[in-house]
């Protein structure tokens, strides 16, 4: 690809993330009681009014990484709705219990009263994003301090004790290596350690448990990652066993990437581009129509997900960082 | 439609029915475990060793069905492999807490322990049709009585407690009503009282009061059938509240006409066939490429379920029974 091309996307890309960001600013800011719609038509108009807590956490990390590192989102409305929304997640995002307060909710009515809670720590990760990135643009120590006390409890959960969590224990429920946590938890250290060393050291040995738990995925003499493994980075049985999810997949490598190039592990990089982001390209595209399938069987069954030869746009996007990231840093 | 189209579909689907018992017959049966497989490839192989408990159920209830009621299926074998499917669920579908046997569990390992349970009641009502069905052949008072005691505690948490689902109160989280609750718990009633004037004496509230909850679904001038409403009947807020589920609702409009036709109900069966038979057919097939969508919004919005637009295999089996009862009945 000629730098020509790369700099017209350049552009394109430039012009559909103003659009976008002016399309949430217009229509998503629910000024009554806070936080951001997050069920809009294309008119903009609001079809449902709850509030999914990881898109809120989405939202107000995204306004709070635009303002921080792109002048020309630098403006004053940007920064009011990371804040507000910011308060919104403060106030409403965790879910009252008899000993405090505890799991973030999934969802929330318009007026933030929880109406789901789901037994993973997805929400959780999102919650420690805004509160992070927020925190470098308000210097806000306090909330600094709330992101790593939520990623200390989400570590918690992790690798002590799951029983918070709410699943119940049960004989035939073996824990497995779900590469997403991994996944997720090294992409929170990158949020919280840039530019703090102090930070960095206390994350440093879950960083590395991040990538040695991440690189278990790779299975099959190198020729595919599949998306849970035993917790001794062995292949499970039956269908959970066999799935691959490209999308995470090219999400790990992306993480994995940055990692090894922060740390200058020249051998990590290449196996986060060789496995991570080439493998899924050849397991995970579709040769007929194109795009990426959400779940494949490693060996041909049907994926017992409904959706699995979905093409969803957000794996795409991701696909996007990661291949022009290695297109970049290897 | 002529008789002779009729007499020519049924004899394609009594082949296609022999056809599909003898592949299950043939390969689904777990000899070392008792129980069924239930992901087989076409081949009839195995990929996937977990039991689900609702398909343990329709299996058992399957066979023991065929058996008492079709006479080329009333074979030893065919009994035997309904006992065996029994013994496993009754062995092993409950799951053991503190308090004694609770919940069923959503599926199981091969050897028979609980993987997962669903905050919901269907597994359990699957339990219920195949122990109710099961014991009509092997004549197992102690059996029937197991089936009524679990429909007893089916009753008490969808209308007087619903704490042992095991869902966590939540203050956004409003009871609705859900179609799928009352039309599998009258699909249950008719299995527990077919021809059994004591029985269905006892349920003979339980079943008005369903019919009463199914009725309420009609809504927008009985032009289409929500999912789910208030408790008093009125149409919800957001996409809950305007999602169709047009499988549900011709299943819904089967258990209806066969209620109505039982009781002499002339204006139930009219309203059954008009509105829960024909409205799905207007609003929930696909004009384009045929077939009946999974999930559909009644303002056209994009449901958020992301398999909205499948075509599914069962919905396509259970219109084809409402259809031709309708056809018969009306």
């Amino acid at each position: 690809m000629t730098a020509a091309v790369l700099e017209e996307y350049l552009k394109r890309f430039q012009t559909d993330l103003d659009q976008v960001v002016n399309f949430w600013l217009k229509y998503s800011h629910d000024k009554e009681y806070g936080g951001f719609f997050n069920c809009l038509g294309k008119d903009g108009k609001v079809y449902d009014e709850l509030k999914y807590v990881w898109l809120q956490g989405r939202q107000v990390w995204m306004y709070s990484r635009l303002y921080r590192t792109m002048e020309r989102y630098h403006r004053p409305e940007i920064l009011e709705a990371a804040k507000t929304g910011g308060a919104f997640l403060q106030k409403f995002a965790r879910v009252q219990t008899s000993s405090g307060l505890g799991k973030c909710a999934f969802c929330l009515t318009r007026d933030g009263r929880a109406v789901k809670v789901q037994r993973t720590i997805f929400s959780e990760c999102f919650y420690v994003m805004a509160m992070d990135e927020l925190s470098r643009i308000t210097h806000d120590k306090e909330m600094q301090a709330d992101a790593e006390s939520m990623m200390g409890q989400l570590v918690h959960w992790v690798r002590i004790d799951s029983s918070g969590l709410g699943r119940p224990q049960l004989p035939g429920d073996q824990p497995v290596n779900s590469m997403a946590v991994p996944m997720m938890l090294l992409c929170l250290v990158d949020q919280l350690t840039e530019g703090r060393t102090e930070v960095a050291e206390k994350y440093k040995e879950l960083s590395e448990w991040c990538v040695e738990q991440i690189l278990q995925h790779i299975q099959r003499d190198g020729k595919a990652i599949l998306e849970n493994v035993t917790l001794d980075g062995k292949e499970l049985p039956g269908c959970q066993g066999r799935v691959q999810n490209p999308g995470h997949a090219l999400e790990a490598g992306w993480f994995l990437l940055q990692y090894g190039h922060a740390k200058g592990d020249a051998q990590l990089q290449k196996t986060a581009v060789d496995k991570f982001i080439e493998v899924p390209f050849h397991t995970g595209w579709d040769k007929q129509h194109g795009g990426l399938f959400y779940f494949l069987d490693v060996d041909g069954h049907c994926p017992t997900q409904l959706e699995w030869n979905m093409k969803l746009w957000w794996p795409h996007c991701e696909a996007l960082i990661a291949y022009l990231m290695a297109y970049r840093l290897h």
